[in-house]
């Protein structure tokens, strides 16, 4: 690979894992009324339309990235829901 | 453009503007203790990124998908940062 195609790497895995910290925040303090519902909604469905976007031209990077985020924002959603 | 284009057109506006709720929420409320720093830290820096991908690759619609990302989460961070 070369350097712009790490870029893109670290770019996805930047934009991935960012979301492990609010999992674990949200977790912590089961908390999340700052959160936005419907940005979630929102993001949660666009990350899953890229997932089969990925599927669909059949790129590892893209589905690898999409599925973790998914689930993370899936998640975060979840909690959002729960605690209010 | 084909149907695999259009899903990630479609895919790509949902998870941009999925952050314009989060920017009227946090302004509106002025509290945003419960979103993560870290989480927005990361997330802008990836955003960042990708910009910056794709510009090098001339991505028209990565560069604008992220531009306008990188306005919306650099906002919600810039709030955070304020609002505590």
């Amino acid at each position: 690979m070369d350097g712009v195609e790490w870029l893109g790497v670290v770019a996805g895995v930047l934009t991935t894992i960012a979301f492990v910290p609010q999992v674990l925040r949200t977790h912590r303090t089961r908390s999340a009324s700052d959160l936005s519902t419907p940005m979630l909604l929102l993001f949660t469905t666009g990350v899953g339309l890229w997932l089969a976007y990925g599927l669909l031209i059949g790129s590892n990077g893209i589905i690898l990235a999409n599925a973790a985020t998914l689930v993370l924002s899936a998640y975060i959603l979840a909690m959002k829901l729960r605690f209010g």
